[in-house]
């Protein structure tokens, strides 16, 4: 029973770390989810439900991990930032990514019941979420990042509005309704929805237009750390005491839950309040 | 709304691919199961329920991912081994093991409540798991590793054999039962447990001392592809035909529940029934 | 001056590792060679100053480094394999790549007097060569590496011979010899090289046509360490005076420079004298 | 002779690319140079011959690659740091380290007879240089880099200073002269080598104690590019041809050689002059 002799097998073991001072975007996306909604009758082209089943589990994350400084989520992806001193499990790929997709799940399976109180999960088709971490050096990557994911969320959304009418409201087949979107830009979707049907898209429901943004409110005096520029400063210099005086602070702070513009520069011009 | 603009962002992921035509091995470990197993009021040493759970959850995790050849759990851990031909998410490390850890939690949480019917789950304690992979190049090297984590497997339950029974049935305090066993060899704990306690730790489960293997039986004549020899002969010939009839074989194999020495030769004889 | 103060930026540093038990090939190519051959009026198709000089130049780095069984060299790259026990530099890729880059470029540049005599290196215009690093789990994928650089060296070498025949004794442009060759097979070559040069193409110097081959020849009852299979068993028990017992053997070998076919079966009956 | 029969070796390279939008800093060390610098003889503690024959091979390396900013010498190692925006070879880690080492061995060599005119090199004993690279993202890491080496550079050289003062003009021998020195701080050694040997460590060359520093001036109203500020704004967005323009200037900026503090804040003032 020489456990030593067994023992090299660790030396294969490699750790991938992620490099100090960067922010860490860490983005789940539902694993065969369109097979899961259809199992599941997910209402076209958007269930509420399941949105706010995805808000309320990536609230729980947050609530459980407080390196996290924000969350964005649209149809079934979430994508979190962890702030860039972050230190949680030495900054370890493969520990970060599975506990986000395991706690995720966790409580995205928990909190079934609340939003689907008339359909009990099958143990065949249970939800599960795949990870990756992204690295970005600066303030800027991580706000164009998350733009990045609204004019995705806008570009499906307004897509799937407009072939869900076509074909809820409007009858046509599903294949019809492809071929009427094809090579359509925005404009022309817009003109269909409201020639066709009345509808003005920008009316649609903001979640949906928009996708969900969650920070952590720190509060206006108080700053997740501190402004960019100064930061940078105190690299390697930030007491532990003052870590953790900041963690508390983010543990403490109440989980804001916001369907706004994040492309623009208004929601950016007082992020300091919520990412360091 | 202009996507492109924002686009570069992809630039920054970074897909660590696992090494072709190695083993990988990937574990999960319970997240906090100390705290865990102490608010669900887990029996001491071992809690039969939650091991059967975990070896439930396994099962499940090989019954949906045909990739895995065989696993191994004890504690609150389990290893899951992969074909080395296996080319799941193109071996993408991050997406392998954030999906092995939040398919286990699902199924994990999923089915408690058949092994822990009185005991509902609290949503400020779920269940969760980290994850990471590791690569093997040679059949020799995973064995290993599967002798590694059994002599582990029995170095830590012959102590909490002994530790426990001191306190549960000695009615030492944990601190005088730590103080008793410091130093102990196992030669020493047998001993104890036998003239103290009349207790033959052979005698005591073998789950418990050997913990649980999952190996997909492919059955006799079937081999899980090929023998180590010849499949070395196959490399970047094994035809993709070839390929899918061996995932559907180990699709339907039968998953048979081993409490056995991995240790010794005998289990490994015939090992290329189930693992290529 | 406190030094301790900075030290933190060290905490970035990142060691890749190379995974362990794996072969590890390492590829030199030269850094724009086209101009470098032009400025040195190499001949062509072939110059075989320039050939002998990079074969020298990989003799003196496995002189140098004995963890390397064996090394492959054609046109401007050259590939040298280590052995799959190789712990250099605790497998440390960035320094295992930039040694062999370092020493390489310092041998022939040293060299080069002896195959150039009468052309002195110009400052502005010194050799250089990055270099990467492969791994291969099994000996089987060794051997098709070297199986792929000969094929490459093959079509390479026949086509700069069409076109350099076609050129030079045909007095074609350049621009002519590149249509006429367009298209065209290995068959079609050959027959153009024959028909309307008298060439026979398979005449040609063996060196230009195979490349060349390094082996460390350890003899016959010798063997680098063992064959495959056993070796497979060694992994994690080899002693540390039996790895020192066989590098010393390694050092002491002679070096033996082969021009033959690596791609059929003959080449590696024995491999296992020179490569473990 | 079938190429894409073996062409799935190929599958095993794997590129590992630096974060993009961060430093590079790219470390040489001489190999071996202890032993080195006894066979040709260096003279202690300082050989000027060989540290100048550093910086010149260093500016060599900056001439032909302007993606260099500024680079740092001291001893046996020098240090070049690339802008971030810097994309040679696609920012692959194997390519650009073995270049690196490969161009200042080069270079190294052929300029050591002007330094060295009267001592040929050995071919058993030709100079080679290992490499890695490091990331930072923020220019305040970089100077913390530089901060950390030229601190690296004071303690060694004061260390070596009062060692071959006590060897060579005291006549102790060298392990009296290694007991002599053990424990000492800073200050005792400077006490030591004034009180006994009349020198002021002050007054020694400052390229000894400071090391050198190279940097590729484009001039006062030039900047490398723009301030970190605004730069952090570009990303993504600098156009293809201001990246050119800002290319050719460095290609054309003189190459400055300082032997000046790098820790104070001095220095970093004008750093936008160099730097982006």
């Amino acid at each position: 029973m020489a456990k030593s002799r067994f023992e090299y097998v660790r030396t294969y073991e490699q750790d991938a770390i992620l490099l100090p001072n960067t922010y860490i975007v860490i983005r789940l996306d539902g694993r065969g989810f369109h097979r899961f909604s259809t199992h599941y009758n997910f209402r076209k082209p958007n269930d509420k439900r399941a949105l706010c089943l995805m808000n309320a589990a990536a609230k729980q994350v947050m609530r459980h991990i407080p390196d996290v400084a924000g969350a964005y989520g649209q149809s079934d992806e979430y994508s979190f930032v962890l702030s860039r001193e972050c230190t949680m499990f030495d900054r370890r790929e493969a520990k970060l990514v599975s506990t986000f997709a395991s706690t995720f799940t966790a409580q995205y399976q928990f909190l079934w019941p609340e939003y689907f109180p008339d359909t009990p999960l099958d143990g065949n088709m249970l939800p599960s979420f795949d990870g990756r971490a992204v690295l970005y050096p600066s303030l800027r990557e991580v706000r164009d990042y998350f733009s990045w994911r609204q004019a995705d969320c806008h570009i499906n959304n307004l897509y799937n509005t407009s072939f869900w009418t076509l074909v809820l409201t409007g009858g046509s087949s599903e294949h019809d309704a492809e071929q009427a979107l094809m090579g359509t830009n925005s404009g022309e979707k817009n003109e269909l929805l409201f020639s066709r049907f009345g509808i003005n898209y920008n009316n649609e429901e903001i979640m949906y237009r928009k996708g969900t943004m969650l920070i952590r409110d720190v509060g206006a005096g108080g700053s997740a750390s501190a402004s960019e520029t100064t930061e940078s400063k105190d690299v390697g210099e930030k007491s532990k005491r003052q870590v953790e005086r900041e963690k508390n602070k983010r543990r403490k702070a109440e989980i804001v839950e916001l369907h706004v513009d994040v492309i623009g520069d208004e929601f950016w011009t007082d992020a300091g309040r919520w990412i360091s």
